[in-house]
């Protein structure tokens, strides 16, 4: 039984609060907001009052800029693809090297099957972002950006507001995966110059396949998936309407709620770790990261395994690793720092949330000394 | 309050053992499928039961042909444009005339940007679809064929299967909406020559925002939301659990329910009906027909105005017409039967469940002819 959940960039248990919002509108005001009579029109309001929790949360001018979608990959490919397909002429996308694969994979396939030309602007050891390689890469060809506003891995944070306002100025579209700031960062989206801004219900206590694409007034974006006329045309199919009742609740909730304790708890997570394991060091910028997310590289072990046995122990944690077709890799936002290799291996993601206990961050600190220790002693016995 | 809900075509009640399997997986087993501890791995098993109980409803030879989507919207486009990416050289497809707008649409937008060809194939007065017509459109340019398996608004029921090994033998793909089937018709896909088939969780009691595209082995299908290798790279996105866990759950109960009282139900409702109302007409195949529609037109009444009064007595119906612009016009699907006009303007659609009771329906056969009646009335005044 997990009894330490510490993987809420992975995704997070969804509020209580949040299911008693949705619950009454799977078996009682189930209409489909289409449909004319009362039980439509009931469904109807409820999704309107759905977006305005939504672009209150994000500080969005108007509740026409919130499209919802079936969560974050959707979101982020909503927005490049629709975007690009309504701004023909420009060819070539920025993004930064530690993009998730919904920015980074899509972008990838964009180049191959399109002749796209994507630039990756790196990110230094620290994980901040390159501005001078950025600034250098806008041009008169660049169709848009797309640069995350916090990293899922490191939980950096990149400065969005001056990178779109620098991609205006090129004339080019600002497309920003916010999937793991949103209800982490406060934002207010009136002010800045962000065109498009992704997010996902279930990284902030809704539930998964619910997410949102802001698209700001007078941004055109051709639907990527047609049908109705749903969500003003730009994205077909019944209105998941549960879904959006519980995103807006869990968005009411976010805009209500302090992080101040989240972020205590994880520097007193990392203090208390980097004091008891010697050789181990925080990934990311620290100056500048989302309050909930501790990454942490312990040199000399393999991080699945530290994984695995904090799993037997009752603690849910991520390695910093993709397995693809077997083998174990530092994962591409690990590589992209520059990590050295004893470290790259054994990167380990504790993700807080709210509902996190400073008792359960006291047995995290008290337990994974210990896992490290035992790892550690396998390996100078098997290497003796 | 809606005390009589008959529009079970649009959506349905969520059935309360549907919420019970789903509850668990919001607020417990709220794992990512893709994390490597516990909590993922109770999620990752939900999800593979959850596809068995999906497969055996509709009788799929392999657990791997089916792929979660958010509903029948996104399986009608991943259907069409993954299949037309992965299967280049050929320009044509073949639709019938009374497509949902998930294939109609897409496929209009598909000929306006992408100069392919559409065929749609015409149905007579009765609904039937012309199949001489739809022979002479196949040819070794067709790329893909999409017939839905039951029709929204009359519940007409296509020979899909023959359907299906004619498009084989002209080397095409065979792609159906079975959005309003599944469920309500037995199916053994295992047997037939079906490619590609849609379906969505919110027509049979799961869910909105959940469907499923089943994808026959050995079909190529191009993904059409990029990032995560979820779904075997065929859909990214972290699987929406819950949606999934519920839609198989409705599965399961769909597979075990019997639909004959639903059909003694629809048929005493459209005898009460047609016996009580001069100038009224079932429109649709009757001897092909899904168990649950009834679809009536009543001679020189307005359907808006009928669903609306209804609406008042706390029965729930839906139009057969579209709403675009503030014009209210009668549906392609009217339009295509060719209904004289004055029964295309009074169209009304009764679907029912197997929630709905005989009590229900003789109010329903009480209460409309006094509904149309009254409209008559103030039109023979009005007309005065
Ligand atoms: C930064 C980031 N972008 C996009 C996604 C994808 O969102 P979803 O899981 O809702 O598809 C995730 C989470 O998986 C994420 O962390
Ligand atoms: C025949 C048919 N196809 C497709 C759809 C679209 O499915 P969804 O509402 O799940 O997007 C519907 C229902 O709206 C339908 O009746």
């Amino acid at each position: 039984m997990t009894a330490v959940y510490l993987d809420n960039n992975a995704t997070t248990r969804v509020d209580p609060r949040v299911v008693a919002a949705m619950l009454p509108m799977l078996t009682e005001h189930y209409g489909n907001p289409s449909s004319a009579h009362e039980s439509g029109t009931l469904a109807k309001r409820a999704v309107a009052a759905a977006r305005e929790q939504v672009r209150a949360l994000i500080g969005a001018a108007h509740v026409d800029e919130i499209v919802f979608t079936s969560g974050g990959t959707e979101s982020d490919n909503l927005a490049i693809l629709g975007a690009l397909a309504a701004r023909p002429g420009r060819d070539e996308i920025v993004i930064s090297a530690v993009e998730h694969p919904a920015v980074r994979t899509l972008c990838a396939s964009l180049a191959r099957t399109r002749g796209l030309v994507i630039h990756e602007i790196p990110v230094d050891a620290a994980g901040r972002i390159d501005r001078a390689a950025y600034q250098a890469a806008l041009s008169e060809r660049t169709a848009l950006v797309s640069i995350m506003w916090a990293n899922n891995e490191t939980g950096t944070v990149f400065p969005v507001a001056d990178m779109a306002a620098e991609a205006n100025a090129a004339g080019a579209l600002f497309h920003t995966d916010a999937v793991q700031a949103v209800g982490r960062v406060p934002m207010v989206l009136a002010e800045r110059m962000i065109d498009l801004l992704s997010l996902s219900g279930h990284k902030l206590h809704a539930p998964k396949g619910i997410g949102a694409l802001y698209v700001r007034r007078g941004i055109k974006l051709a639907a990527q998936t047609i049908g109705g006329s749903q969500e003003r045309g730009r994205r077909a199919g019944t209105e998941n309407v549960p879904g959006i009742v519980a995103l807006g609740t869990a968005c009411a909730l976010a805009a209500a709620s302090d992080d101040t304790t989240i972020a205590f708890l994880r520097d007193r997570l990392e203090g208390g770790l980097l004091a008891r394991v010697a050789d181990s060091w925080v990934l990311g910028d620290v100056e500048h990261r989302v309050p909930n997310t501790a990454c942490i590289a312990f040199a000399g072990v393999e991080s699945e395994a530290i994984v695995r046995l904090l799993d037997r122990r009752g603690i849910a944690v991520s390695s910093g690793s993709a397995c693809a077709a077997g083998s174990v890799e530092p994962s591409h936002v690990v590589r992209a720092m520059g990590v050295p290799e004893r470290f790259a291996r054994g990167v380990v993601r504790f993700s807080l949330s709210h509902e996190t206990t400073a008792a359960e961050i006291d047995r995290v600190i008290e337990t994974v000394p210990d896992v490290i220790a035992e790892l550690r002693a396998d390996q100078l016995e098997s290497a003796a």
